[in-house]
């Protein structure tokens, strides 16, 4: 692409943030003789989207685009989610990645509509977001064109750090932020923040403690818990109830609102992980979850109250290649549909209400009941023989044994020591 | 067997615990005509053992063992646990399933040594931990005579309810319980405590708050954390310590007992939950797992940081299958020696030092320190290009949607709404 | 159950093949006091069914039941296995285990509409038949008492070997069969006949070549192949054209009996094997599976064609899980009713025609088409570049590698020989 | 690179075929002012090697290296990959992706040695091969720098079509074949001989009946099958015995040389596939694998006997992912390490002998022995009854049956028609 000047111009759909990077990048895109579009995705983060707008069209956007997607999050991503109990390399909720095909999503269905052809983001050479973002792109919009400044060398040359940013910046009246920039990067939404690079890239050192804006410190959190009632029908929550205080929300984008300030208030969900990116490095990344992580232990609840033992196995496993899809990017791909169409018809019984309490950082399940309950009260009951004949559990046994006979012959014993 | 008197009698190696169950069991197998040589292993649990020794004579035993297992029990039995991140269901850690190959083996080992061809146990015939005793019997001695009185008609019709069993109990001069029974079961040992049966059968019903006898209850928990620095070698602990107080333990059986204590004084590791048992119910069980929860966490940081990602990918799965073996009780299986051979292959370069802090509850990661890491902080610098070229990404971001292309012509778009 | 007579006498449906043992057990359920009605399933096996209605009315049954199972049985449970590639161990096409839940589905049907409480049949207390026709038993009718002679000590100890079974049919009129038995046993269905016991049981021991009924041996087979193409739909089949003579079928039975028939002429689809039986032994089996030994290579054909290589990894996955399943006896379990509808769901695409020739024992494909192929001859053309950047392979091989560098520091290296 | 003159010239290694592509590479590379060492591997394919040698030589290579592999071949790649039962995607042998790990590890022995920092590849950009020949060579030498000149956009616009490299090679004095070119594509190595391209890629035609070389059409082969008795160690053929012959082979190599010849002489092992490449396209390829597929199935039927069931389900799962692995090119990889070592552990048992017998294009087997076999000929007969009680077979199922109860409540039925 580089400099060569287009006629007519072509036109970029701009995924911008408002702030240093994505201003430049689009005074850039300019300079490269692109109609930039700039569109910026509320997915529940705090921004002055007004300002954002304003400042887009000062520096010289076509057109602007702040769309409100939260209820679409919530219920197309988060709540698919909810229902795999994803989590990836068994820590990480997934926050930045369940967000990106979501946001990458309306930016095509925006150059669909507005005839452009190109698509840019901010997002760096090193991470997984550009490969969440593009490949949405290739899957929805196989002829796109991507600028991603950051591995075009004649940007990335150009900008080695911050200083040539800024200098870009005040050169072209782009205007600069005021306040120093914290010492790591963050990646703010709905459902969770991350932080990560800066001071956080060496592993030993520990987070500072004013680093999160989520949750609280859960030292400082409230010294009783709150006690919440979640109802689920299809693995997913359909009310979330304060059950002292009698609110109740049944709305998704309310449910994990509410799960999000409930959490919050109680430090829930804060993590500290060394991760793999798909691009095959590990990295270093602190998050918090608050709702995210309410709701990952109260769905397990209800899903093994609720589903079959070997059902929920099978079930676990298209969960975990989940995470890894959803981690990777690869949301729209025939895979990712194929165990999203699975999973859910999984959660067809997974139905009832888990009651819990959040307090000083943690979530504990309280009890649960269900209608679709394959748990049977007389059946386990110690008290009650009930049907059950504990003369076939020999049987059983005795049967489960049968392949150990053969291998016990002298000479193959187990070598375990002391015997 | 039942009522036939052996001449001359055959000896039987009981399971004893001290309690009431086996107490009678005891008496009733001389009735029965065995010889009964009592067992009791100390696996960490709280109990008078001189006084069971004391008791089993007084009832007739004709040989009283109580065997020390601690040590091998952390060992051979937890270790391989922590390695494999071993955890049942997405949620319990498995205090009572890896206490049972450890008693069983050395009952098997007291049944050789001493020529008896019986052996017999206290469990229920609903639950798992008949399987696991007796699978462990199997594997290791054949030949063996199980006896396992709750599945034996004359035995369980004779001893329908409690009431039936003090009845035997005063008859035949059994010392009876002067304290009510709690009204629920538990089983404790050196990694956790559980609880169920009862009161507890009804899953909706919480738990009552005076149940918990390892921890404390996180609201009472001191309001600081302690912070511990966790060195591990080959996926295993080999010091543990108290960062502040400089602290530290440096054996097998210390290591955890020191978690232990400070799991237990900041109420770590309480779960409650509903599982799938062997036998094909539903359970609803409590757990208390103080230092195995620590450890849990300690590693998967660890192990992350300092294996490959592709390798851990395919050892969590094994770690799933072992996990499953290890609640069904296959641990003397040859799929389960496989699985822990592999496993413990994978742990050769898990090694370093994890920082962590126990407060209210939870275990919260704080940073990481490996000789054998594999994260590689230049690689992976946001202010470092290093060796990575971007322009890579380019090309493995494209690589990676070529499955699209066909994928996408009309008619083959993605259905989600919206598009 | 034993010698106690019954009033009114309870009614029994037993799973009737005609032979002499079923015939004995019928003679002995009345014996015992129970009403016996017969049921004998026509499954595509050899058999004089008329006849064998006459004896069982000649041996007093009460009801006699023949039932045409053999359209079901292809549509119902051959399908569905041809769309999982459904092998055991890499090698057992299952065709006794697909037949099981079929024939055990109409006999509960018909107990439920008999009002009978118990079923039987003669299945053997080693094998996996018994678990299979009583998985289905209990998941369909879960109150319902089944009588497995061959584990009724009282029977088993009655009828210790085949002279106890002649002299007592002899007792009560049951005609003796004239010719002797084979010295092995066999099953035979549309799908399969395997043969197992007497002379195989020696697992060195060669099959004699005269033991095959269904397939010719491929040394007496035609001296060219015949060239036949299959066309699918949804993963199964639609219509087998034989291409030199024109000749199709395209209604599954048809279907399959059309491939039967060719595959038996060529030889195809035998097989000499160990297996390992869900009760824990291991087994030595011969089977032959003309038909399906066809399609399985034919559907594999066509799928790895028209569907995408992650869905069909997944699906992959999926498929041996449900092989086993079904080799266990689990057909009718939550499970296996959730991998069938996922399979299902991954097979929608997986439609075309496949050209294939069978000569002396072999399968041999020959090309595919398909309006849902996913292969792009331009874009895999080693002649034309397409929309293929050669370039982008080197990112994508490169970032494939950066997971190496840290591991190929010195003392990291590949332990391989000469490196 | 491109067109820059380097002095001192670098010194690069290129995998030479002796063929006109590689020549015309061997020239172009010295034209951009390389010093071009070639290295030709004898994997076993025929080859005038010393007219390689002359040909190197006259077109200018600093030094020519033509190396007899074989050995190590079968020893260090095949005999690991029969020990996994590798096989991609159902179907392919992986007698290609086998070789490239071997040959590209000595390419990079010789670049060390010769103190060479640039390797080079005829490859093209399409394929697998360049994959497997570069993550080889970036695992082995992280600091090596590849030249691939169907993916430099210099090399690949100028050479377009076949024509552009012959008029290249009479201006540069390279030898241009004689013979017209197939219309299609092989790799030949011990282990097979593939084809593709050309007018194979259209995936309907049928392959020309004159295409193989190594295997026999088996229309023409030999009336009579050859018996063939293999005996395995540890899972890899330690001696192949013709048994009416008499003769045998003993040493890695004649053993697979003899299972060709032995196979090839019957025509066994083709294969016409469709296959998912790692590039994300689909390819149509075909195979002839003769000696490689017997001991497929050789070994299988030997696993099977002397291995537990359950060790063999999960060796199984590590299987497919060590053949994807293999197919990605992934040999030198921590992960494909961790693999093999398992799956090495897995066959310490894997030992015995097996007959089969070889005709017209299929492998039968027929008998097996061993002295590790976990077959056991009394617990499985129907004529005895041994140790094995049959009533415990009741408890087995019905304890398998517990988890069905609650499901069969009404409205849980299967769904199942006629039910």
């Amino acid at each position: 692409m580089s400099s060569s000047i287009h006629f007519p111009p072509c036109t970029v759909v701009l995924a911008y943030s408002g702030g240093l990077d994505t201003s430049c990048i689009l005074v850039w895109l300019k300079e490269e003789g692109y109609d930039v579009i700039t569109y910026l995705a509320n997915i529940g983060q705090v921004e002055d989207f007004d300002a954002a707008k304003k400042k887009a069209e000062s520096l010289g956007a076509k057109k602007v685009f702040i769309e409100d997607l939260r209820a679409e999050f919530v219920e197309e991503f988060i709540w698919p989610s909810v229902q795999a109990s994803a989590i990836y390399e068994d820590r990480y909720l997934l926050g930045t990645s369940v967000a990106r095909p979501c946001i990458a999503r309306r930016q095509i269905q925006i150059a669909r509509q507005e005839g452009a052809q190109y698509v840019s983001h901010g997002a760096t050479g090193k991470g997984n977001d550009q490969i969440r973002f593009e490949l949405t792109c290739y899957a929805l919009y196989p002829e796109v064109q991507i600028i991603a400044p950051w591995r075009i060398p004649e940007f990335y040359n150009r900008f080695v750090g911050r200083k040539d940013l800024m200098e870009y910046a005040e050169k072209h009246g782009i205007p600069v932020p005021v306040t120093p920039k914290a010492p790591w990067s963050m990646d703010a939404n709905l459902m969770h923040i991350s932080y990560e690079s800066g001071i956080l890239e060496n592993p030993k050192s520990h987070a500072p403690a004013d680093l999160y804006l989520m949750t609280k410190n859960p030292e400082d959190a409230p010294n009783s818990p709150d006690v919440l009632e979640i109802e689920f029908k299809k693995g997913v929550p359909i009310k979330v109830t304060h059950v002292k205080e009698g609110k109740s929300k049944d709305t998704p984008l309310d449910i994990f609102s509410y799960l999000n300030e409930m959490g919050g208030r109680h430090g829930v969900g804060r993590i500290d992980i060394v991760e793999n990116r798909f691009i095959g490095m590990k990295s270093r990344g602190i998050y918090e979850t608050p709702g995210g992580t309410i709701l990952y232990h109260a769905h397990l609840d209800i899903e093994t109250f609720t589903m079959d033992r070997e059902v929920r196995r099978i079930k676990q496993g298209l969960g975990v290649k989940f995470a890894e899809m959803l981690y990777n990017g690869f949301w729209y791909s025939p895979e990712c549909e194929f165990v999203r169409h699975c999973i859910d018809k999984s959660q067809e019984s997974v139905e009832g209400k888990v009651q819990l309490s959040v307090f000083k950082g943690q979530v504990y399940i309280l009890g649960r009941e269900s209608p679709k309950s394959l748990y049977n009260e007389e059946l386990v009951s110690m008290d009650v023989q009930g049907d059950y004949d504990p003369c076939d559990a020999s049987g059983f046994i005795k049967i489960n044994a049968v392949r150990f006979v053969r291998l016990s012959l002298p000479g193959q014993l187990p070598a375990s020591p002391g015997i």
